[in-house]
């Protein structure tokens, strides 16, 4: 058993709120000195899209699905008072006048710290997302490798 | 204390995503050789019911609350996009053509895991939900017996 | 390290169903002896909020999430079903019926326990709430000390 300490979130959901929430929790646990595993599935995987738009040929269901789902970390909505994104784009101006760190600065910053980003492969293949689409410096893999980590993990959450 | 790993996940959503997500990481933990209790309450009790109409005695709003409810694993909408239950009939698809284990197919093979399963009895008195409307082979317990379990856990998620 | 048993719930959602299983759980390991801390953060702290309304003087944002934003545990709509208020009405009337504790004597039975409730700094300052404008006999803290106490919990939830 490894006795180093760590923790390890399923990140579910794809509101810009609980990604945030996620991030800070990540990070911070990393910058105490934890291993930290991110497995990133269903609509959490829209987190991870790259920001412009990727060609790729998919299925007419894959493409629908695809252009309903936001792309990236800058264009989540939230998970209450989205009001059509406009909630959004309120809550990012509040933290930018704020100083507090953005969704994509968080994720930077989770980067720097080693954080490790996996995406969950059985939920890219429901939602036909590809690897191409998605950031790049993240790590592909299934329910096992998450356990394996969890069971490790003095924090486990789903998010 | 028990030395034999285990997990236990708290399902309070009855979407029908966060119910796939459930019985996945359920089933990948069992086959994993852990001991696996799922406590289901509030909403997540609609994933336990019996897909057929029970005649129940109830109270107008227990009624009312029954009639409103999803009955089942065949019905449930997706937390995103379910667009009035085409995102969810959509997903089933999806995942259909791709040879994905469907929901019933995973609530089977969590049987077959000996995979616990806990209909919270505080909440199905709070929803008015009997127990001639649930799936049979489950058994009925409070908030102490789920935090025994998760006590002695590894795992421990909220989903 | 702590040998003492403890629970450390992250409530991130201010909705009504999941505040109280928050609270059943937080009450139910405290009176099974653990040691339990809550982490209110971003919807969370709505279900801390003083039931009146309290004169802060704040930014035209924060004044219109404060505005919108229910205030107190009594004001909190469910999760599913709301349907304007009415699922919540009707909810907490099926619970006085029960004779269930609702959320305000939970929280009153988990003040008695010494529940540990912390509002999250960071976002109290995003959605712009104040002290004055929160409960009395609470914490505040930020991430770090959310983590300390997670990394010696056994269970461990994001609700």
């Amino acid at each position: 058993m490894n006795m180093e300490k760590s923790s390890t979130l399923v990140v579910f959901n794809g509101d810009l709120d609980k990604a945030i929430a996620s991030f800070i929790i990540a990070t911070g646990s990393a910058a105490m000195g934890n291993k930290v595993t991110m497995f990133f599935t269903f609509w959490g995987l829209n987190i991870l899209r790259k920001d412009e738009y990727v060609p790729v040929k998919k299925s007419f269901l894959e493409n629908m699905f695809g252009k309903m789902m936001p792309r990236g970390a800058n264009r989540l909505g939230i998970s209450k008072m989205n009001m059509g994104g406009i909630g959004s784009k309120l809550m990012k101006k509040i933290m930018r006048d704020k100083n507090i760190a953005t969704l994509p600065e968080l994720m930077e910053m989770a980067r720097d710290l080693d954080v490790q980003i996996i995406a969950c492969a059985m939920s890219m293949d429901v939602l036909g997302i590809t690897r191409e689409e998605l950031i790049d410096g993240i790590e592909y893999a299934g329910v096992a490798t998450y356990l394996a980590a969890a069971e490790e993990s003095q924090v486990n959450l789903f998010i």
